[in-house]
């Protein structure tokens, strides 16, 4: 198995793993990225994200998509890990596992005060491999959003 | 009232403003930030986050942080509401909601996918206030937390 940062080159797999994350979550519906979208956004001037790609046996295994955050308490930055997904034809290989420790070794070496996630509630076997790792579920807060329309609505509110 | 960005000048503020917020949500002792910490991690040649102050006949009376996160559903980046703090003694004045809305004018005016922050649980004002004004609280989303040691030891465990 070999990880490694993903190029501009690799958006049509990324796409790809992003559908199958979203078909696993059930959430197929809120998929509107598209290669030309992630071109931009991942490989542009300003990248929003940064992405690690796993390979087993030079075939495409797996990815994780993160950025950087920031902790006011810390006054510093953070990592937030936004997806780690590994293709159903390659899990219980640890691919999974090695994703998650190379973002966190990059969150190290980068000198973070932290790294942060989200996990559907229903999704025990990520919750407890995440426990088992050291991770804290941080249950006493809760996640709330604005969509596009929302905030949209709320701007033209405002004269 | 006035909303302004916040300058260098104004970290001795922003501190205080961090202090406040960790004592309301009965967390000081999580409160690692100094100003030296605030000036590179704000003001510094990489910017983690941006901060907008609010003032109140010319007293500041409170400050909103956030920066810039990413959605692989959506492809690109949103804004992530990092604090939202009044001081006690401005409150009743509206400078909460104004300063809620100053982001999210920002997050519609940069073309965002979305904005997310978290609340805490007991803090029913906040949510009703966020529900109120078009937010979906994401109640299948748990949040999980590694602390810069977690982040060291897993670090460690990789040759």
């Amino acid at each position: 198995m070999t990880i490694r940062p993903a190029l501009v080159d690799d958006v049509p797999l990324i796409l790809a793993f992003i559908r199958q994350i979203a078909e696993y979550e059930k959430l197929s519906h809120a998929v509107v990225a598209t290669e030309e979208i992630l071109r931009e956004s991942l490989f542009g001037p300003r990248p929003a994200a940064e992405v690690l790609l796993a390979f087993h046996d030079d075939a495409p295994a797996g990815y994780a998509v993160f950025f950087h955050n920031f902790s006011t308490f810390l006054g510093k930055a953070g990592v937030y890990l936004e997806d780690i997904f590994v293709d159903p034809a390659y899990r219980g290989k640890g691919i999974g596992k090695a994703l998650f420790l190379a973002v966190s070794k990059i969150a190290s070496d980068r000198n973070c005060g932290r790294m942060e996630w989200c996990v559907l509630d229903w999704n025990q076997p990520a919750i407890d491999f995440y426990k088992a790792h050291g991770a804290e579920h941080m249950q006493e807060w809760g996640l709330f959003r604005l969509t596009e329309s929302g905030l949209r609505k709320l701007a033209e509110t405002q004269a």
